[in-house]
């Protein structure tokens, strides 16, 4: 879709230098007056041409929850959109302690020493924003953040799951039309968000440790079934003979599960983040998924029902919120909680009751 | 909560015999004029006694869809519910061809040689409800269904998922207001239903055959880290060690699962449906399991969090069916889903626009 108003005041962009992770609403976008503001036009030019600092902003513009910015933000996108989709999206996830970072940064190294453009994002909606912790996503993987082929982003301030897991989806297209091949989305898989990254990956990696019992108590139950690839990090010295026997325990238990929609037969491998042993298996492996999902079409199909996915999730995220932040609703909620717990009244009645509340309200 | 205007009205209660399952709308409700219609508290009343024509009618009001029939039923469940809850509900899965209702066959008449009141209950949103399949669930448990202290139930009749499985949960309510002790909660293992059924029993029961690969075929992935116990069926004659193995097999897998919430251990074992081997371990794995989850405080924290959930499940499906069945929507829908498949708009921007026409819409 053209925008003309906005087309003819592009006049050649000034680039911000250094601006790469700003806050979620940026000072820039408002405050600085030496400045003026991006036209939806110049922020897609400066995304094309693969401008750091330019798709930072328009990052942030996505992440900021004031009106005007997300109005922009949604014209940003619609001229993204037609220059997205061409990267392989890759989720990753593991409990604290797995090593996460460190194979990030090694599986990451791999790809840019071979030409490749990385951005990795993240789903942690639990996640508090600040300058620390921004410093802390590029200490953590400090090899990467020195890579001008990287583009390291923070999961967006704390926020609902489904908010924060859409500005990550939006975020990856605008990665995508600024030239970015390979995604990361990271989570910790502690929680629900292994659903919603599940839900916008190609194929969905999980980092496991040697051992079984304790040291999976962090993995929610059912991320297992989503793996495509289950890799066993610190296999390296006196670990190796330790990570292959829990590799082939967890062989074991995959041939159990029934087969994936994609007829893909998740794979188990072992590697050393640390000392970068196993790492060009673990992208065979995931090139031959790429290439076995294109080939069957479930790639382009999976796609295209991920796509349907979030239009349906934002409508329902929409409709809750409509009702759950409405104020009388919100005031009647926790008595009629009660009065459920209570045996006082049926759930379905309750909901009917707050419903029929809802609806009575201008 | 009292209804005086239908305590009023009670006089005592003529019962409809043999009418057990009446189709989704029942004649008798409507038509039969020679007979008066039960007031909410004859229903109750004739529910608290036990029985079952009663109990069946009250059911069928569930599952109308008729307004005047929910009001009914939503004022029949209110008066059962401060009698409702003192049943173990176990959820049963697996797909066809397991030998489930041979299962439930046994493991039902094992209850009932020992003075136990049973319902078995289903959700299956596909079914469609006809004369044919109400007696096919019937002559499926041929036995149980001779018994005067069972009550069987098939699903009710097609519609959404949230739909048939609200009905099922307060099927649940009115079959315990009337003594049973025990509820089964059926399903074919190979939809959405499993996690309905798993949001409203306490034990969830996953029946398996031996060997891997493509007895698993029909299992939907997710359904085995539900399980609380898996058991493996056949376990007779030349299939005993095939068993063995499969039991071990799996034993292994759910190791490498984290651990519940419960704390429990789901536990594997071997048996035979048709032979009626191994059916009293079966019940002592479920007795351990009540007994530790009610030690520990799960089984009423679990309770409580399956009532709120219900509510919030109801306030869904409500907005949903607002929003989703509004005619304009309805049409609108399908051209928004292109544009997004075809990159012209992004999700969120597809949802927006519909959900800001919901709210222009009377």
């Amino acid at each position: 879709m053209e925008h003309p108003e906005n087309d003819e005041k592009y006049k050649g962009l000034k680039v911000n230098k250094g601006v790469t992770d700003v806050p979620s609403v940026s000072p820039y976008l408002m405050k600085n007056t030496r400045q003026k503001l991006y036209t939806a036009s110049e922020f897609a030019q400066g995304i094309f041409r693969g401008d750091i600092a330019v798709l930072s902003q328009a990052v942030t513009l996505i992440e900021s929850s004031k009106t005007e910015h997300q109005k922009q933000a949604q014209t940003i996108l619609e001229r993204c959109l037609p220059h997205s989709g061409k990267s392989v999206r890759i989720g990753i996830t593991g409990v604290p302690g797995a090593g996460k970072s460190t194979s990030i940064d090694t599986l990451g190294m791999y790809l840019v020493q071979r030409g490749h453009k990385l951005a990795v994002l993240a789903i942690d909606p639990s996640s508090k924003r600040s300058k620390g912790s921004i410093l802390g996503d590029k200490t953590r993987m400090e090899t990467l953040a020195r890579e001008k082929n990287v583009f390291i982003r923070p999961s967006p301030s704390a926020g609902s799951l489904g908010g924060v897991a859409r500005k990550t989806r939006e975020t990856i297209l605008l990665c995508e039309a600024a030239g970015y091949d390979t995604i990361f989305v990271e989570t910790v898989g502690i929680g629900q968000s292994e659903t919603a990254v599940h839900s916008m990956v190609d194929f969905f990696l999980l980092i496991q440790l040697a051992g079984t019992g304790d040291e999976l108590q962090g993995i929610k139950r059912g991320i297992m079934e989503m793996a495509d690839g289950i890799v066993i990090n610190k296999a390296d010295g006196d670990n190796i003979e330790k990570a292959k026997l829990a590799a082939s325990h967890f062989r074991n238990a995959l041939s159990l599960f029934p087969p994936t929609d994609s007829g893909w037969k998740p794979k188990v491998l072992t590697y050393s983040g640390y000392y970068n042993i196993g790492i060009s298996e673990i992208w065979e492996m995931i090139d031959a998924y790429i290439a076995f999902t294109k080939a069957n079409g479930y790639f382009a199909y999976r796609r295209n029902e991920q796509a349907k996915y979030w239009m349906y999730e934002s409508i329902h995220n929409m409709l809750n919120s409509a009702f759950y932040q409405h104020p009388q609703i919100e005031d009647l909620l926790p008595q009629m909680e009660q009065k459920v717990l209570n045996n006082e009244i049926s759930s379905f009645e309750a909901a009917r009751q707050l419903i029929d509340l809802f609806k009575s309200l201008p």
